[in-house]
């Protein structure tokens, strides 16, 4: 059976999230297999969590606790490089304006950055909540530092990340990663398998 | 590298969990092929949720509304039977104390009974919060219906389930389904995989 549609796998994610850091290693080669584009929307969850109750995972009891093992050790079952931080959560607004600046210029450089953006915060331990490390991490890749800098305290810049979260919220995104393809809501790193069938060969 | 240990995988669930009903269906394959037993450990969820500050998954804004599309679409991707009962959830507070009452007598007879239970329930749509509804499943199954209902209320059978909640507590238990193997937790279904590598070749 063909798949419903030929339309790009919506990528939501927060730039604070270890699960959505596993998809953002993953998601490309999934939709690649199967012919398929992936639009990436960086969000704030802290906007999503005033309309859905969530919380932040450290401050779960239990879960909390629990979360520490699970993300080191799903770090390890698909071999992706992994340092918890030591400040942790942080808040995603200046990697989330850099990446929607960019992504108006060229999509697949944000792509990139956004990318590199995880790797400085869960691999090398940077704290990508501070606009300058955002600037240092864009410069690191060759892109326009100065500009980025002085964009990042634009207005329309700065509106972005919380336009884009209100986007999602109505598309019932609540946690990240959270993927939507051909209307299909998929929640989690751990949905990729079936979000890999569904490219495959449709609706299941 | 060969696993830690040779001991059981601790299996904990409530009977109203949907993905503690997968798991009842996939667990024991996944530790039989690598030579363990697994200990089935029937909890109350209520019971949990006071102090982990957790909620039934239809109460949650959003996540609510597509825990019902993905655990119908995870019952089609695992080849697994399911209708979404009427009433959900129930209290399992019934099934515990059978499930309790039988395995003190023949365990694997108790396992037996606690798939039918939740297939009574997440197949046949049967309301198994209903000490008569558990009663008849069991005598179902030719187990004595009669000993078995006056049990029911037997002021120990009634305590077991609060116990056993307890017990799954205080290692951590917070959510259905959970696992605990040579000291390692595991939470939810969607952890096989990783559970599944762990008992083939030992940490990870």
């Amino acid at each position: 059976m063909p798949a419903t549609g030929t339309g790009p796998v919506d990528f939501y994610f927060d730039f604070s999230s270890p699960y959505g850091y596993f998809a953002a290693h993953r998601i490309e080669a999934v939709a690649a297999a199967h012919g398929r584009k992936v639009d990436w929307h960086p969000i704030l969850l802290g906007l999503v969590f005033e309309v859905s109750g969530g919380r932040p995972l450290p401050s779960i009891p239990m879960k909390g606790d629990y979360a520490r093992v699970d993300v080191a050790r799903t770090a390890r079952f698909h071999g992706i490089a992994w340092r918890q931080p030591a400040k942790f959560p942080v808040s995603g607004q200046a990697a989330c304006r850099a990446f929607y600046w960019l992504a108006a210029r060229d999509v697949e450089c944000a792509r990139r950055l956004a990318r590199a953006l995880f790797d400085a915060y869960f691999v090398e331990g940077r704290d990508i909540s501070s606009p300058q490390v955002v600037v240092d991490v864009a410069a690191g890749m060759g892109l326009p530092g100065a500009a980025l800098a002085e964009a990042l305290s634009d207005p329309a810049v700065k509106e972005r990340p919380r336009t884009e979260t209100e986007l999602a919220i109505a598309r019932g995104v609540f946690g990240s990663p959270y993927f939507i393809v051909d209307g299909e809501p998929f929640w989690g790193h751990d949905r990729l398998d079936q979000l890999d069938r569904w490219l495959a060969s449709g609706p299941f």
